[in-house]
Order: C-alpha cells, then structure tokens, then sequence
C-alpha cells in the first residue's frame, strides 16, 4: 500500500472502532484510534500471518498487550477478511467471540488474553524466547503496549528478560497517547521517558509520530533489521485521533464515542478496504523428539527422600521422554531441584532470576507455541504472580507450577518463606488441578502425569525428607486419594496430604495402641477432590478431621467440603490448621506448634472420639 | 570512627555475622559479610537514629529489603547497644526475636518484614514519601538491597515511584555481590548495568567498592547533600568478604560458614566495638488533624446507591473527619471513585499509576509511619500484589484494601476484570477481615469502621447501582450479619452478600408467594462470620444455601462453614458460585448464567425443599 492508502486504513480502523462500541454501548474506541496507524502498517507491510491456519509455525505472532483496544483489534481482523462486518457489530455481547478483552479461548488468532494491563508484553518476550531457543523459527513477535501499562514493573522484568536474551525477533509498540483511564500518565508525551528507560534495559529504540504511517513503516523496517536486541517503538499517538470531540481529550477512556455517525462522517465515512496479508514463510519444525520411553526414578519404600527432590529427578525424566518438556525456574533450582532437569537438558532449561510474573509469562507464551512448561520457585513467591496464573487460566493456557518450600515445616526461616495460602489461592483457579503428593514415588507418578491435563496444574512440595510410603508401580490418578488405615471398627477419619500425612499416619499408630482405630486418608489431588472416598468415610466412621500445613481457609479442608455441597448429609468436620503467624523454629517444633503434628492430630481424635461418647 | 575504626567495625559485623549463623547451623553469613562495610560506615556515621525510642519521628528509617542478610542486621544491633551478645546467638531459635528474615512484630527497629525479595525497597519509597508529603519531616530512609532482587518488576516500579516524586530523602544501596542463590547473577560485578537503569528512571547514582569504607562514607554524603532525585549506591562488593574459604565463591548462599573458628581468626577474632548512633533530630510533628466529627453519607432505603459510590464518598468523610487517613489508588479513581477522596483532600491522596504492587507496598509504608491508608483498584488487580499483601500480614500492618468492580455482574468487560478470586485470597491472609457490603449506608459505616481494627482490611465494591435496603442509622459491627427475611416456617436459609443479596431477596419473594418461606441472611462480613446466627439459622432450618459473585473455592459458601468446622453438627449446604469462565455480556446475562441471579436461587431451593419433603 503507498502512504494515501495506509492513511485509509488507519480510517477505517478508527471508523469500525467506533462502530463496534457504539453497536455494544461500551467500549474503548479512543485507545483504538490513537493506535490505528500503528495497526494499520502493521497488518498492510510488516506482520506474516496466515489466518486460515493461525497455528503455521511460520507465523509472526501479535499481542494485544493493551488488551481494552480490542475495537482496534477486531477490525483489523475484518480488514484482513478474518471476520465480517457483521460479526465485528456482535462486540461485547452474550455468545460473541469478540469480548471486551480478546482471549484466546474465543479467538484463534489471539496468542494470549490480556486486559490485566502489563501481562501482554511479558507473555510475548516468552513467546520471543520460544522462537529463538525451541522453535528455531524465524516469527517475529509484535506487541502493542499502552503508556499507562508502563507503570506495571512486569513490564521491566520482561524488559530485562528480553534485553538479555537479546531477543531480535521482538519488537515492543508503545502506544504514548498522552492518557490513562482517569487522566494524564506520569509522563505523558516525554516519548524519551520511555526510549532511555528501554535502553537502560539494553533495547534499541526508536521514536517516532504514531500517525506519520511512513515513520511508522520505517521504524517496523528498522526493528526488523535490527540484530542482537529487542526493539522498542515509542509512538506518539494522541487519544481519540481523528474526531474533534474526542482527540486529545480526556475523561473520554472506556466509553463509547457520544455522536458515532458524525465522528464516522469526519473521519471520512464507512470504508471496505481489504488487506493482503504477507504470508508467512515456509517453517520447518526443528522440535527435539524425546525416548519416548518414560523411566521414572523409584525409590524403595521406606527411604527418607524430600518431594522436591523426587519432583526434579522425575522432571528431568520427564523431559529425557518428551522433547516437548521445558522447565522454568525463578533463581531458587537448586531449592526447587528444577536444576536436576537444568543439567540434564540445559537447552530446554530457562533460568528467570527473581522474577515470578516475567516466570510466569514466559511459561505462558511457550505453552501457546505448544511446550510444555513446568515452572517452579517457592511456593510462597507464586504469590507474586497469581494475576499472571489468573490470566493464563482466562486464556486457557496449560501450564505446570511447582510450588515447593510448602507450610510451616520448612522450618528456621521463618514465615516470609513458608507457602501457606498456596493452596487456597490456586484451588480459586479455575479449571485448575492442585496436587500435593507426600512420597517420593507418589511425586513422580503426579509430575509425569500433569503433562496432559487442561488449564492451571499446580503441584505443591515439601523441603524436608519424609519416607517414601508407595512403591515405585503405585498409580495416582488425579482426582484419587489413597486409604491407608482402615477398618470396620474406624471411629474418625483422618484427611491429611504431603507433611501433615506422615504426622497422620503417626497419630494414628499411637491411637491404635489405644484401641481406637482411625481411617487415614493420602488426598494427594485436593483439587479435583475423590469425592465417593471421602463420602463413604463419613458414612462408615462420621467423622472427619483434615490435617493441613497451610492456612484455614481455602486449603485441603474446604477441598473436603466439595464432596458434600450438593445438600447431602454433612458429617461432624474439625479441621486443624497453620492458625498462628509463625517465627522462627526447627521443622518439628513449628508443626507442633501450629497443632499438626502427630501429638496435636491424636489428642484431638481423642477428643472428638470422647465426645461421640458421650453423645 | 577513623578509617581503622571503620574497618574494624566492618570485621566485627563480619565475625558476628559467622557467630550468629554457626549458632543457629542455619542463616546467610556470606551475603552479610559482602555489605558489612556498608552497613558499618552507615550505622557509626550517617544513620540517626535513637534505638531507645524507635518510634521517635526524628528518626531515620533503615530497611533491609535483602531480609536474609538478617545476621549482619542484628550484628549493628549489637554494635549499637540494642541488643547483647547472648541474644545474638539465640538467632532463629524458638521463641528469639531474631528470625531469620526480620519483622516488626518481634523487634521494634525492624520498619517492615522482608524476606519476599523486592519488596523492601518499594515500602521504603513509601516511608520516604510519608516523610515528604505527610510528615514533613527530614528523616531519611535508607534502604540496603540485594542485586539479585534487582530482576523483580516491582524495584523498577518503586524506582519510577520514587524518581516521579524527587523523593530525595531515600538512599537505596545495593550490595552488588555478584553471587544469587543459586549462582552468578545477570549483571555480575557490571555496576553500571544497574546504575543506569536507575539513571534512566531519574535518580541520582554513585559506583563505589563496597568494601572501601572512605568511598563508602563519601557515597553517603553524596546521597545526603544531592537534592530533587533519589540516590542510588551501587557498591561493588564480595559474597563472603573477608574469608578465604566463602569470598567470592558458589554455592554457599544461605549456609553457615563452614570452619567457623577458623573464619572468625581470620576476620582478626571477636571484637566489642561499640557504636555510638547519631541522635535523630527534632522534630515537631505537623499532623493534620480532623475536625473529629464524623459525618457520613446518609441515603434513603430504596435509593439506587453502586457500593463503590457509597465507598468514594464515605471514604472523603472519614478523611475530613480523621486527619490521619490517607487514599491511594492504582490509575483507577474514577472507577474505585477513591477520586471522591482526592478532590477534598488532594495533599493526602496519591496516585500510585498502574503499579498495584507499589500501591500496596506505599500504604505499608505509610501505615509503618502511623497514617491510615485505603488503597483501592479493582479487585481483580489486586491479585497482582498479593505477595505484598501477605508479607504486610507478617509484618502485621494494618491497611485497609478496596476492590472495586467484583464478580460477573460487571458485565461486558469480560473475565480479565472480574474479581472472582478476591474472598479467597484475602480471606487466607491471617488475621485478615473481609467485609463485603451490599448497599451504599452499610458501605459506609464499614469504611468508617474499618480504620480501626488490626491486620488487613479488605472492603468489596460492586460496580452496578442497588437499592439501600438499610437505613442510615443502622450499625453493621464486625463479625456481624443481618437476618432481612425470616419466619418460624423458614423451611432453608439463603446466606449471600453484595450483589447476590439482591437477588436473594428477589427469589425469597419469589418464593414466599408459592408459600415457601426462606431465611435470608446478609453475611457483610465474611471474615470474621457470624456464627452464632449461622448456627441458629441452620437449626432451625436444617438448610444453608449460599450464593456469591466468586468462585466457589475460598469465598463465602467456605466462609459459612468457619460456623460448624468445630465437630457440632453440620447443616445440609448448597453452594450456588461461579463455576465457568464468563465471556462478555450484560450484568443480568452474567449473573444469570453463573447461576446465581434470583431465578437460580429460587429454582434451587425449590430443588431442596422438595427433596427435604421427600425425606
């Protein structure tokens, strides 16, 4: 297209944008606008895609990082024939693809949903990442960033991530148009605020006027021929371009333009323009095949290994078997023993540094290039980026997280480093899988087995050695749980997993020194829960007593309650718990001290047995 | 001190460090003795500081953010008289103050916990900015970080913060020592890396060697004597500084020095410097003071109020009121309406752009200086700050948190801005409260009432308008729920909060005139819950139905069950939730096809109360 041409399509980005809100009665047509030219060059000379098949390996990959610009998005999908005008008119209503925010569960040419601002640009230095290191592909990475998202600091990790990768098939659009959703951002169009920031990181930039399409087309030109680096774009834009009423304006974020058909006549009416989009190049997977054979580790019963150990020697495993395995780790794998797998299949191995979100994200954009990402750190720092896990489970996407250094029983360091809301926080998920295995061979078995499973798969471990339980041909399915003392004279049941099931086991060996027999439940998938085990326990003994290392709420005792919140008969339930804020302790001493151990388990078994006495 | 002295001092930190750490058999010497140089010269000539009265607001404020140098902290404790020797060495055992990451809760010196890497520095430029903007006082922060927590978004975010404000009152030094947990860290010993990304977002840098205490001492004065910008020291230093055996070396993070004696002779043996702090200066404090009379909002039953109004509004009374309560929020005001807030009281409000962890970390910050921050985004954002939530519940702060724009019933803006996991994660912080109103006077007295109550404080806000079902006299204590429907022939009991509240009372109209009569309880107060009034309904009803604009995991429906987790007998329960991911649609469309508008409520407990008659 020559530059009248694109001045066109800009246009008409803009009219349809303000057509689609204004069919939805909501919307974001002024953060179209501003980004317009920026996306219509893009899609008219520099973006490789094929829309019949958004899966071709060859394909560039865009990302909407400033994800309430989806006006901006959808038309330009109908500029390149992917959707009709039609369609592009069902914007943000029940049953369309086109939401609010793009995700892509609805769209197969979205790579990532975004809407939480600051997610767009980590997600596709990981996809970035991908190409260079795993695809071994030469797609480009496009994405368009908004200014006020600047602000987030996972756009630096992510800024470092890729500065330091030297990721030259990234280039990074900042959209500057001057203003945020309540007003005016910090810098508003200091375009060099943001260019020195980014070459701080180790970028090349470039600055350019946002609606001049042949500055546009030449620094497009200028990131793809750039070598070594990422290249930043910082744009400036003005908010609303093109409509008197709404340029530069503000208090106008999120709101549908007020006179549609008179902003429409002055951007110069409704058009049809059609864009060719290049094609992407010819692609030839270069994906690394495992064994196929998967030999899991085995340790014999009764063996004093950690979880965390048995999770990093079945991941490098895992990932001898299966080419299509990547592991992650936030700068802690040799606490996590994800540096098992870094040893052994170093070029499948991405180390994050301190950077939970940016870890996240990347696990993100290379399991929508199809790997499959585990990635691990402590299980208190997946705290920081639970937007990150909420987001990827909006998109759909499958990933693995290793939470490890889980509850109280880690010990001395205290309570920054203890994973005790973990539990809750990735059960809220949803569509999520939450396992947390207490022996060696049981960890194997989950790791290799998480693989497959859709969405969020979380896999909790413990620092400490406890004994293997399970010999090495013992199956797991999720959703299982395994009896481990039973009988018919059981008076209670005792629900515990990970830690807190040895201390089970524990008590009730000491109970039944006593003549009170108890049922002891491994419910090592506490999210899907085995529902018939638990409900048939309540019926046989009545009671139940669940055993966490982790806070009250949220964790493996409201996962108990799922198998009884369809209205059925509840049985009596005490749950013990981490209630207190722990200091520091040896690993013994903090679990009795927060009442989890085996003595705090029997002496309330005690208890509730006593009391179902004397009623 | 002289230079010798300095020296000496630096050794003395060294060899308790190692003492310390040999006693405990766990803890980091080496990464304290790489910045015991700087913390020497900083404690003998730049800090003032009265360690008799750390509450003194003459005081400067020293934070270490790289917690697990906690020995060399607790080594200038020592060297300044605040702690003996005996004490030292009870360092992470049960019941010592000295943990093995600093909190507040134990020492009265320690400004805030740290142990979570990268947060630290952020609540430091919200103590430095409480110095500037609400104290007006000219004490100084200083703030010792890590490189390795250099990777994390949020220090980028606390240094555009600090750098946006000319927060020349904060020295951040980072002990560059080249060394990770794991292993080298990105930038190794290339101090400009990290000088200028500090420069690139405005503060002043220093290059030093750390370990050359004139330099050092110059470097202070720099930071001091520089005006307008903050000043970062970036101070190259060795891991392990001093011992042959650990200096410079991998693979001994967070582990005692091995040969301890023979360390401590080589470090020049076991010294008694004493330290004599500079007194702070005096200050007068200048705190605004309330007119003390408190007038809230006061609206009609019947009228239509959104929550996030009756927020905005009440909030700006209490600050007319309270001249200690101070408003944050992150680029969202006019959503949150925290904006309300800013036009009264524009020198206590601050706009924390979209940087919720830096938000969540300034109100620490401020909090630790004695104001009463509100910090407001939607609660789906917040989940991105959740370490820092959980780290300010170890510090035991005491913020007040507002999520606005919870649940489906948003409507067309899609998944990416629904809070559904919010209940869940605030509910799993210890010691947290989590109100969640449903009409604009309860809104108020519950903004009003928070203030004052101890940990974190979390208010939900809807974004849609309700009617006032309370009179504007009626008081909701904490705790507390209100019984708005109920009759001696309640055959099941609806507990619901917010949004769904609403439609309870609709589907218990609904149902009252086919002659089925329904309890229904407003449960405002998720955490803690009333569970006397719980427990009554449930007898005498036999059935909890709950519904809530949240997953099913973690929200209100587990929060009813706090009531029976005691071993008492449990109620028949039904959980009516959010079970799938929604996409874009209106706020009645959403609600209804989560199942939870007053048609699911009403068809479910017909379901109940025909299977009870059942049986």
């Amino acid at each position: 297209m020559d530059t009248a041409e694109l001045v066109e399509l800009g246009q008409q980005l803009r009219v349809d944008s303000v057509r689609a809100a204004a069919a939805a009665g909501s919307g974001h047509p002024t953060s179209s606008m501003s980004a317009a030219d920026l996306m219509a060059v893009l899609l008219a000379h520099h973006l490789r895609y094929d829309f019949d098949h958004p899966e071709h390996p060859g394909n560039d990959r865009f990302v909407l990082s400033k994800g309430h610009a989806s006006p901006l998005l959808y038309s330009a999908y109908k500029a390149a024939g992917a959707i009709d005008d039609e369609e592009l008119l069902t914007f943000r209503k029940l049953g369309s693809r086109l939401e609010g925010h793009p995700t892509p569960q609805r769209l197969p040419w979205v790579e990532t949903a975004t809407g939480s601002l600051g997610q767009g640009m980590p997600i596709g230095v990981g996809i970035a990442l991908a190409g260079k290191r795993l695809d071994h592909a030469d797609y480009r990475v496009w994405v368009l960033c908004g200014d006020s998202e600047m602000a987030e600091g996972s756009i630096w990790e992510a800024a470092e991530h890729a500065g330091y990768e030297h990721l030259d098939n990234l280039t990074v659009i900042v959209d500057v148009n001057r203003l945020g959703q309540r007003g005016p951002t910090r810098h508003g169009h200091d375009l060099d605020a943001y260019a020195r920031r980014f070459r701080a990181f180790d970028w090349h930039t470039v600055e350019i006027d946002g609606h001049d399409v042949d500055a546009v087309d030449r620094a497009y030109g200028e990131a793809i021929s750039t070598r070594g680096q990422p290249t930043a774009i910082i744009a400036r834009t003005l908010k609303g371009k093109g409509v008197h009423a709404t340029e530069d304006r503000e208090g106008l974020h999120g709101k549908p333009v007020k006179d549609a058909d008179e902003a429409i006549e002055e951007l110069g009416g409704v058009r049809d323009l059609r864009v060719s989009v290049h094609a992407p190049p010819d692609v030839r997977s270069r994906r690394p095949v495992g064994d196929g054979g998967l030999e899991l580790p085995r340790w014999d019963k009764g063996e004093k290994v950690a979880t965390r150990d048995a999770y990093g020697e079945a991941l490098a495993a895992l990932g001898t078997a299966r080419g299509d395995v990547v592991a992650l780790d936030g700068e802690v794998g040799d606490s996590t023993r994800a540096e098992f797998f870094a040893k052994e299949h170093p070029e499948r191995y991405f180390e994050c540094y301190i950077a939970e979100q940016q870890m996240v994200a990347t696990a993100v954009g290379m399991a929508r290039r199809g790997w499959v990402p585990y990635a691990s750190t402590f299980a208190a720092f997946l705290t920081r980026a639970y937007d990150f896990v909420r987001m990827a489970s909006v998109s759909g996407s499958g990933i693995n997280l290793n939470g490890s250094h889980a509850g109280v029983s880690i010990g001395q360091d205290g309570p920054s480093q203890m994973g005790l809301e973990d539990l809750s926080m990735m059960r809220a998920i949803h569509g999520s899988t939450v396992l947390y295995p207490s022996d060696a061979n049981q960890t194997a078995k989950l790791v290799a087995r998480m693989a497959d499973l859709d969405g969020i798969r979380y896999l909790r471990t413990s620092r400490g050695e406890s004994p293997v339980l399970y010999g090495p041909d013992e199956e797991f399915p999720v959703g299982g749980s395994k009896v481990l003392r039973s009988s018919g004279a059981d008076r209670l049941t005792i629900v515990a997993a990970g830690v807190t099931l040895h201390e089970a086991l524990a008590a009730a060996d000491a109970l039944a020194r006593e003549d009170i027999a108890v049922r002891v439940i491994d419910l090592y998938s506490v999210k899907p829960v085995d529902r018939d085990t638990l409900r048939r326990a309540a019926e046989e003994t009545g009671c139940l007593l669940t055993v966490e290392d982790h806070r009250e709420e949220g964790g493996l005792g409201d996962a108990v309650l799922d198998a009884f919140l369809d209205g059925r008969p509840v049985p009596r339930l005490v749950r013990l718990a981490v209630r207190t804020m722990p200091g520091s302790a040896s690993p013994a001493e903090q679990l009795h001290a927060a009442g989890i151990d085996a003595e705090s388990i029997a002496a309330s078994a005690r208890l509730l047995v006593e009391e179902a006495i004397v009623r």
